[in-house]
């Protein structure tokens, strides 16, 4: 039966929406079990007394905060999630999800589970929805700022791997984010991806994408290094609030409009369906030897529930011996 | 009287928008004259012979296309944006529009106009929309791929003195696109960058601010390189459309947010406005020794003008001298 770690300390709103998220998962698979770290006497108040079966508790008192710096959290041994990743680390569980601070997250998982063989870099993956029925995966969104060609090579392997093993898509196709499709557009370093990705012997590279592709749909996943996937993501929500507000702004001037927005309070909600990352859960952190997955530190227990079963699915598949495969048959470099 | 040179064929729509996009200028502007530069036969079809006083027709044969690499518009002399640009290179005219193969129309600009002294690379600057009653320019949004800190400096000064001899702003605020608002943030450029505004005499410097900050309109004047300025208006634009379509296919599903949306066609259409590319006209390239607006291939006859109208803001402005006494004043490398 698979183990899943919960950091249960670090999210923003402290342990209950995640406890709250992790007994919705219990509920509907029986398939795993837990182990939640955090202070044990919180925590105790929290858990149904039929859940303790399925709930180990880990005690430990520290929380790294969201101010402290990602740094501190090597040396605080008796975090939530440093002893979180080091049952990851040690075998005791298989997985583990996280809603803390993510610099720590992922700096712990670097240097404690360690990086696949062939990486160079992990990086941080999201899905972004489209108007189609599907989503598109966008990495880096974060963990790298500065990257060369070759960690946009690994970037590309990883996303595409993940995509076929942990969401089950059929022959995921990559696009390399650029400032506009022909093979010339590019910076120096997306011009020298590009030139790997071509010639090496990795399946379904559909050359550059633009900004728009990523929300049309047009390709499975979406690679660029981490100081542009923040700005991206930082953007699509910056214009996404930004045409909410105009809306209700604008709606607030007219009796006539408010009668069609009660109207179309379904329409929103559907769409708010589409947007919301609670839908997704958390971001798989690609390239280290075991599923991290780093929730959204506001993520509600619907969030929650949804990163346990990203890390369940990663957990259960082939991941990690794909990634360091694949990167060993198609690396020309 | 100002003179404004136009390239007449250049948009994607041949000759038509533009010209009645002029003559709608004309019309609200008494205090201009233009010169249409383009195939006369064609252009004397589409004006009004009362508009012939104030519109001279440069004929000349040779339009570049899209499909055109922008180098070949060295040597194309009698194609009309390289009439148009030799207008105002040889001062017969003051500003110039066009609607043509924007690599084009900047690559001319560059090469026959001439930079500013000062100035190392000319950047395109545009306006983002934002929920407030205000836009955000943000620079360089396509004319350079890889920039230096140097070239940021740049394109802060420039677009701040844009923002206040042309848009008008009282004492505009910069701010550097970067992956989170502290100072440690940023890649190697991007920090470089910061530390020269930083330590420079600019006023008004705001530090780091995020994607979503554009939109929020927490600065007047965003910066970043021209790959990622790129990136930014392609994701925003795609947001934007995948909006409207989820919207749109939702509500399809019922009757009763048909009936919704009838009535919210009003909030719709003051929205449009907000975000519709037209109500700013073009884009000035900024950086070179007289206005050059690059308008979208796609202007409809209200773009065009609202470019028209920037064109002539720009040319009764100090922009040009005010960008070289301040790049000389500011430099400190």
């Amino acid at each position: 039966m698979l183990k899943i770690a919960i950091d249960a300390m670090g999210g923003d709103f402290g342990p209950e929406p995640i406890i709250d998220g992790l007994i919705a998962a219990l509920r509907i698979n029986t398939a795993f079990s837990a182990i939640a770290v955090g202070r044990k006497e919180e925590l105790l108040k929290l858990i149904p007394p039929e859940y303790l079966r399925r709930i180990e508790i880990l005690d430990c008192n520290d929380v790294i905060s969201m101010q402290d710096h990602a740094t501190d959290a090597l040396k605080r041994k008796d975090s939530s999630i440093y002893q979180a990743i080091e049952l990851v680390k040690n075998g005791q569980a298989d997985a583990v999800v996280s809603a803390g601070h993510s610099g720590a997250s992922m700096s712990l998982a670097t240097l404690r589970i360690g990086r696949i063989k062939g990486v160079t870099r992990p990086a941080i993956a999201t899905l972004m929805p489209t108007s189609e029925n599907q989503n598109t995966l966008v990495l880096d969104v974060g963990a790298n700022v500065d990257c060369d060609e070759k960690n946009l090579f690994e970037f590309a392997v990883m996303g595409q791997i993940y995509a076929q093993d942990v969401l089950k898509l059929d022959e995921p196709i990559i696009g390399l984010l650029s400032n506009g499709e022909e093979e010339s557009k590019g910076n120096e370093v997306t011009r020298a991806a590009y030139e790997l990705l071509a010639n090496s012997q990795i399946k379904n590279f559909a050359g550059n994408v633009e900004g728009s592709d990523i929300f049309k749909g047009t390709v499975d996943v979406v690679v660029c290094d981490g100081f542009i996937g923040n700005i991206l993501l930082k953007t699509a929500e910056g214009v996404a609030d930004t045409i909410g507000q105009i809306l209700k702004k604008n709606l607030k001037r007219s009796l006539i409009s408010i009668a069609g927005a009660v109207l179309m309070r379904k329409v929103f909600k559907s769409l708010k369906v589409r947007v919301d990352y609670a839908e997704y859960g958390g971001a798989p952190l690609l390239g280290v030897k075991a599923p991290v997955i780093i929730a959204h530190g506001k993520s509600n227990p619907k969030a929650i529930k949804n990163a346990i079963n990203q890390a369940i699915s990663a957990a259960s598949s082939r991941l990690e011996q794909d990634i360091e495969d694949k990167l060993a048959k198609y690396r020309n470099f």
